[in-house]
């Protein structure tokens, strides 16, 4: 048995959940939303146009809420998840908003989540705030300083600095280029395979 | 609505779930199981106390585990750590060990735990292994590092640097000599006014 306490963190959207403003750009009809940091390279710019489209559509806090509760989960990831955790500490990180997880987070039986948060004002959205910058690479630094060794899995590039920080990094369903450019990681898409990863390197 | 992002940690025995060795003390009949840090202030003569007495009563970590299983939370606090789960991140930090914290947190729907590992060779339990030292403040800590804002709650002395440590600490359940060495400290006893004290702290 390993000498090591383990933490898995893992990524939300792309891995257990859809991408949530690709679910509510889809379901409110506002393709505008569809555009993401492959678009508008300026998250800062991005986040201030999405903003600015949800309340020209009236889309407030409560529709939103209400939109993202029709989503459900990825196929197998809610019992990918609670294999996981019957054996596993994990921690979701997310570099979503707290209110958007929300509804997607209850699905999964409530795993602990780290994410940021939406400024909500008389269930008007009006701004966004970002716990802290590179807040997954910092999550994973801060297990490993008080004794964790640490499994990440993730799919995009806002990952890769996590994957990088923790003991073993795994990619999940990452497109193309994401594996090309990171073809030293373990690549894997199903959750089955995952699962077993997870429990071969913590073993 | 609070413009922090917060993690609530708990202590485990004694606030979720009865004393474990206690317990198990009990339920094996071995009574020098119940010996505590108030009889044995030196906790490593405590522990290798423990494990030889396990191993003289052929207590081996299977044995342990179905005594365990055996154990159910307190009464309501399911109910409890489901409700606060529901709108808040929650972080257990517990002096016991994984192994038999696990029973008892599935009992619980698997909230995130932190505490220390017994080492077990082929069934037996020949050590033990801290993750660290006063491990329950560091953990506060790294979380205040990573952007949350924290509330912990606990009853007993190996509470009270975590207690410290967060933004706000809070009594529960706590003998008599803890509330009168903390007075400073709110003290509570229902889970109802923890839910409450919690929700109107993060509010």
């Amino acid at each position: 048995m390993s000498e090591h306490q383990w933490i898995v963190t893992l990524d939300l959207e792309g891995v257990l959940v859809p991408e949530i403003w690709i679910a509510v750009a889809e379901r409110t009809g506002v393709e505008a939303l569809k555009r993401t940091t492959r678009d508008e390279p300026d998250y800062d710019v991005l986040m201030r146009d999405r903003i600015r489209l949800l309340n020209e559509h009236g889309l407030t806090m409560s529709v939103i809420r209400e939109v993202i509760s029709g989503l459900s989960p990825l196929d197998g990831a809610a019992d990918f998840l609670a294999r996981l955790r019957s054996t596993h500490q994990v921690i979701i990180l997310s570099d979503t908003f707290q209110q958007f997880a929300g509804p997607l987070i209850a699905q999964l039986a409530h795993p602990t989540i780290m994410c940021h948060r939406l400024v909500v004002e008389h269930d008007r959205i009006t701004d966004y705030q970002l716990r802290q910058q590179d807040q997954k690479r910092r999550a994973v630094e801060a297990f490993r300083s008080i004794g964790f060794s640490t499994i990440a899995a993730g799919d995009s590039y806002n990952d890769l600095s996590m994957l990088r920080a923790a003991d073993h990094g795994l990619l999940f369903r990452a497109p193309e280029r994401v594996r090309l450019d990171n073809s030293d990681l373990s690549a894997l898409d199903d959750y089955d395979d995952l699962l077993s990863a997870i429990t071969g390197l913590t073993a």
